[in-house]
C-alpha cells in the first residue's frame, strides 16, 4: 500500500535565493530488499550544512509561507552561485543519517528481519516521514533502544572511529583534536577514554574545557588564553601525538600544531637534525568552519603533511568487513561512547523557523538539533 | 702517509658573525675498508647553503683575508641564533657530495678495488683537497668519466629519481615541477624524456621556457605569465598530473597548483561531486626558496595533501637495494640524463669571493658554482 509522506526540501533558483520547504511526496512499497522506515529522529550535522544552505548567506534569512508550511529564504551572494551550478533549481531533500522503526518489508530475508525493529539509516532525505531504504543501509539496534538514541549512528561515530583507526592505520599514538567540544568532540573524548588512547582537546573558550573535563578529558587546551602555545607544547610531550584532526581549516591554526608538535618532538630527540625532526607530524583538515586560506608556517622541519581527510573514502580505504567492524561496535555502544546529546528536538515544520536555521551554524560550541518527522507541528 | 689538506670551513660565533675561511687539516691515512680520494670537482648545491651560510643575511657579506687565504664575513641577524645553538663557535667543513680519483687505498678489496679511480663520494667535508671516506660511500664511474662530470652524482640525480619513484609508488602518472630552470629541473626534463613521463614545467620568467624546451621540455608554463592558470590548467588536463614537487615552499603557488589540478580533474570528471574530485591531488615541498607562509585556499575539495619531502627519508623508506637499483642507474647516465651543467668552474680560493657566494643563492634561476679544490688559487 503505497503512502505519501512531508519532506524538508532544499532548492537555489539562478537568481540567486535559497528556499528551504516541506514537500509532500509519493513513497512507494519497498521492493523486495527493502524496508519502509517511519523517520523518528534525525540530526542536523555539519555535514548536512552544504547541501541544505548551500552558500547561501543566511545572515539574509527570511521566514515566511504558514504555520503548516513554513519557508525559509536567504540569499546566495552571486560569485559563488556558479560553484553550485549543478543543482540550481533542483529541490533537494536533505538529512544523511537517522532512525526510525521498520513499518513494511520486503520479501527478502534480509529486510523481514528488519520488521518491527529500530533501524538507523544512512542515504539522505532522511528529514522525511516516510523513508524507503535498502536492507543494507539499516543498522538494527537492540530491542529497547530508542530512535532518538541512535539518530547519530553514522556520521559522528564512524568520523571518530575512523580517526582512530587513522591513527593506528600511519603509525601515531596519540591524537590531537580542535574544535572539540562538539557534538563529535565530545564522542572522541569517550571513545579515547574507552581505548586508552592520549586525545588533546583544542577548544576555543574557557567553559568548553569544564565540558570536556566533566566527561573525562585529560588534556584541554584553550586557544584563546594567552599562554595556549607553552600548553599545547606540555601536552604534546606528555601525549606524544604526531596527528591531529582540524575541523577549523583556515588561519594558523593547523601551522601552530605542526609548530608545537615539532617542539614536543624536539624537546624529547636525542641529537640535534639540521632538517627537524624526523618524525613525521600531520594534521588532516576535515571541516572548513574558518573559510579563510590555511597558512603554514613551516618552522617544523620537513617531516610534515597538511591535507583533506573525509568520511567515505576512509570508508573505502579500510572495505566492506573494516566499516562492518566499526558498525557492529557503535551498535554495541550507542548508549554509551556513541551516545549524542542535542539541544533541542523539533518537528519538521520547527525546524523551519528562524531561530532553528540559526543554530544549525553553531554546531562547534555544542548546539545540536534533533529533527522528530513523525511529530505533528 | 699522512697528508695535510685545505678545506673550505664554516663558522657562526656567539656574537652572530659567519665566518667562511680556508683550514688546513691532517687527513689521516686510510683505514683498511678506506680510500684517499684526491677531490677535483664538487657542486654548490641548494642543500648545501643551509650549512654554508646558515641564517646569515648574506646581503651584509665582507671579503677579508689574503689573496692565499680569503675570508668571509656575513652577519646574522639576533632572533636567529637560537636555531644555530648547536653549531654556535664550531668550524665546520662543507660539501656534500663531490668526485676525484682514488690516489690511496685500504686493505680491504672493497677499498682496493677502487684505487686509481674517479669516484663519486657523498658524505660531506668535499670541499677539501683530499677525502679519507669507507668505500661505500664512493661510487666508481666507467673509466674515462671526469670528476667534473661526476661531481653531482648524488644529490641532483637522486632526487629527480626519488621524485619519479615517489610518484609512482603514491599511484600518480604524471607529474609538476617548480623551479623548474634549476640544474634539478634540467635533470627531471631528461629523466622524465627518457621514461616517457609527462612533466609540466613551473618557471617563473619567460626565458626560462625557452631554456627548458631547448632539451626537449614538452609542458612548461611561466608563473609570470598573466595567462598562468588557464595554462597549467591546459597542461594538468593534458597531462593528468596530480602530483607536484614545489621548491619554493611560500606563497600561494603551491595552492594554485591545487587548484587548477582540481579544475583538470573536474573537467574531465563524468559525475558532479559534492567534495569536490575524489582524486587525491598532492604537493610535497621539497625547497623554500620562498620563506613566507604556504598559503592554502583549499577550493579543491578534501582529496588533497600539502607535506615536506626530503631525500633521505625517502632513500630510507626505499631501503638499500632500492638505492642500489638507483644509484647503478646514475652510474650509466651520468653523462647523459643525469649530466649537470655548471655556470663556474672555481678554486677553493676562488670560491671564497663575494661574486661567488652571492651566486650561491641564484640556483634556481640556473646559476651553479663546481669548486676543483685541486686547482691552485
Amino acid at each position: 500500500m503505497a503512502h505519501t509522506a512531508r519532506q524538508l526540501r532544499s532548492k537555489i533558483d539562478a537568481t540567486g535565493r535559497l528556499e528551504l520547504s516541506l514537500a509532500t511526496v509519493d513513497v512507494p512499497d519497498p521492493g523486495p530488499d527493502e524496508v519502509l522506515v517511519r523517520v523518528e529522529a534525525a540530526p542536523i550535522n555539519p555535514s548536512d550544512l552544504g547541501l541544505l544552505f548551500g552558500p547561501a548567506d543566511m545572515t539574509t534569512a527570511k521566514a515566511s509561507g504558514t504555520a503548516d508550511a513554513p519557508v525559509i529564504t536567504a540569499d546566495v551572494p552571486g560569485h559563488l552561485l556558479p560553484g553550485v551550478k549543478a543543482r540550481l533549481d533542483q529541490s533537494l531533500p536533505v538529512g544523511n543519517e537517522g532512525a526510525g522503526v521498520v513499518i513494511e518489508a520486503g520479501a527478502s530475508d534480509a529486510a523481514q528481519a528488519l520488521l518491527g525493529k529500530t533501524v538507523g539509516v544512512i542515504g539522505g532525505a532522511m528529514y522525511s516521514e516516510l523513508r524507503a531504504v535498502n536492507a543494507n543501509q539499516c543498522l538494527a539496534f537492540p530491542d529497547g533502544t530508542k530512535p532518538a538514541q541512535c539518530a547519530s549512528w553514522f556520521v559522528n561515530p564512524l568520523t571518530a572511529l575512523g580517526m582512530v583507526e587513522t591513527m593506528r592505520m600511519e603509525g601515531h599514538t596519540a591524537l590531537v583534536h580542535t574544535a572539540a567540544a562538539s557534538n563529535l568532540g565530545q564522542m572522541l573524548v569517550k571513545l579515547c577514554h574507552a581505548d586508552g588512547i592520549d586525545l588533546v582537546n583544542v577548544v576555543r573558550r574557557p567553559e568548553q574545557e569544564a565540558l570536556l573535563r566533566g566527561i573525562g578529558a585529560k588534556h584541554v587546551v584553550d586557544s584563546s588564553a594567552p599562554s595556549f602555545q607553552d600548553d599545547l607544547v606540555v601536552a604534546l610531550t606528555t601525549t606524544g601525538a604526531t596527528l591531529a584532526f582540524d575541523a577549523t581549516g583556515g588561519g594558523r591554526l593547523a601551522s601552530r600544531i605542526l609548530t608545537c608538535m615539532e617542539i614536543a618532538q624536539n624537546a624529547t630527540a636525542t641529537e640535534y637534525s639540521r632538517y627537524g625532526s624526523t618524525t613525521h607530524k600531520q594534521v588532516y583538515i576535515y571541516g572548513g568552519l574558518d573559510r579563510s586560506p590555511t597558512q603554514l608556517t613551516r618552522n617544523y622541519g620537513m617531516a610534515w603533511g597538511v591535507g583533506g581527510w573525509l568520511l567515505t573514502p576512509f570508508l573505502q580505504k579500510i572495505g566492506f568487513e573494516g566499516v562492518q567492524r566499526l558498525r557492529d561496535r557503535v551498535a554495541a555502544e550507542i548508549t554509551t561512547t556513541f551516545a549524542s546529546g542535542y539541544t533541542r528536538k523539533v518537528s519538521l515544520v520547527e525546524a523551519l523557523t528562524l531561530d532553528a536555521v540559526r543554530a544549525y551554524g553553531r554546531q562547534a560550541t555544542g548546539e545540536k538539533y534533533l529533527i522528530d518527522p513523525s511529530r505533528g507541528a
